[in-house]
């Protein structure tokens, strides 16, 4: 078994805040990350797959092939939008790099199983300094 | 004469857009950077002094000092912000790369005179791949 | 189960050798890390956690508190510092970067456990060619 | 156990195709990675090897002897090569990322072994955004 | 005046060598780089431009622009190709590192002084540790 | 013109002091840097020289020349050792990384002059943040 990683990159804006909370306890919990005006960053995505690689081809999957769906179901979602507002999967989430890595796997992972190999792992790194890593259930 | 780097970082949202703009034409001319809800970047800002060394301490200077500066006049006004609502120093200017790297040199360039020394170059880097350098007029 | 990943960072001094051996046989064995005025390393500390995120928060921890600990227990104790003569966790060890990882795993662990999640890995990188990850036993 | 990682480097020519099938074939397969007058990467090569650190030395083992393995019997025989003509040890594999990993892990595994430690994973990367991994079967 | 800075990358193959020469002195003077069989590169090309920010976007110029130029003119023609056979604007030349940065720069020059600005710098780096940079005549 | 930079790395211990000050007045000007059991770091070397390519062979100079004279008279000399201590050509200079960027300057200018070609710019990067630029007088 081989594992295949594959990094993209997005832009997008967010705010960490439940609304149900006074603006002083949403800046108590999450600090600046709660400006009201938003703020943003540049997220890395690494997104890994395994399985065995073809004996015709020698790869696990094209990265193509890979690369193009995670455009199409999650670059082009996300990508210069704002996570709390624009993003359907993110709809009644606070968008933590937490919960940003699971909804992307949801997304992910259906349609890596369709291609015969099976998801391995979400990584999203919101700063050098901030990252997470999802391997699902 | 040594020249003396300095790299910071904030993380912010924007939107370039003209409000006299239909938000048509403000799509033709900046693209997804025009996305109504905002979106975000890591920002890594470098600061360069020049100076003559301190025979006394080796120091052009102390960086603590530089670091603090950028701090209060920069960091702490831009980070976890919104460069098009909640920053003084750029109100009615589009914020571009090229417009925050200007203002940044504005608000830098007079207090680094004080200190003896003079500012050399303001580089911001939006993503890995779009870099603005200003030298001063 | 999210992993959380928090980088930090150190600078330090150190020397590999044995007090038993001659200079001769460190060096033999240490090569120039056995260097008897010492040298240095700036080191990228890098702590995984591991839990479940809170339905609260989207957390699975407040990347402050967890930062604060490792300052208060790590970085406060070894930056600017002589691995082999100042920071008392390391006493009786040689600072190969082995057994600096253990030793940090071993003050981390029973403070991220109290937060009610888990330690998960404790990767020390010495030079971008040189790292060592440890897990715990 | 404590995972010890070594980075290295080197730089190769290759061409992904098959003999048996048409160019345009080979362009519908592997795309740009066909060209038939080649193409080439700078591919780093990241190798973790675990064990125990010795209480004498406190090293898993010396990186020294690992970094000389490698370059031995790896970097010397594919560095400023063509991976298609020129390494005996990938003759009869089309060399993707996929295989070149397998290949490198078939040629460092036992003599890891040798050194009283175990082979944990290779990893190569092609690009900074194509990364395999592989653990062994 | 503003300096933009885009960073562009291409994959390619290379061989440095003379054909009025011997292998053996091709091999003396280009040591490993003159490869009969091929090595290559990912190359990072990064284009500096300069001019000043339109009072109406505050864009030097707009970076797809640019991106394109870039894209069509050199990436297209260098991309997953062999810099000694498949390049047009390489004809004559060894492909050294200098002389590739130098007809990128012949390449864009004309092209980018038609957008009202000009060409600052072509910087190519052929590994991390092998930089050239080029201003023109 | 061409301006080509050549990478270099080492690792060395320093201690910034005065000796004819106490230890709270060496505190106070050089913050933790001033720790008596010295610190250390993972110093890059960035040189750049300038000169035109040579028609035969497409160099400025061969990188392995440049690689090896700054390996003979700069890092055989710093690698692995303590900048205050050890260094010959440090001697009487506290080791900010201004001073030894000039010191690492004075030692290559007249051996890059003997090859025909000139030194352009030392730059030495302390840590990732800190980082120092000399052109000469």
């Amino acid at each position: 078994m081989i594992y295949l990683v594959r990094k993209e990159h997005f832009n997008a804006a967010h705010r960490l805040f439940r609304e149900e909370w006074s603006n002083e306890k949403n800046e108590e919990i999450f600090g600046k990350c709660s400006n009201p005006n938003w703020h943003g960053h540049n997220y890395d995505l690494i997104v890994t797959v395994k399985g065995d690689p073809s004996p015709e081809t020698g790869f696990v999957i094209n990265l193509r092939t890979l690369s193009e769906i995670i455009k199409e179901h999650v670059l082009n979602k996300v990508d210069h939008k704002n996570m709390n507002l624009d993003v359907e999967f993110m709809k009644g989430y606070i968008p933590t790099t937490e919960n940003i890595a699971i909804a992307i796997w949801d997304q992910l992972e259906p349609l890596v199983k369709e291609l015969g190999i099976r998801l391995h792992c979400v990584r999203l790194e919101e700063t050098e300094k901030n990252v997470v890593e999802y391997f699902g259930k």
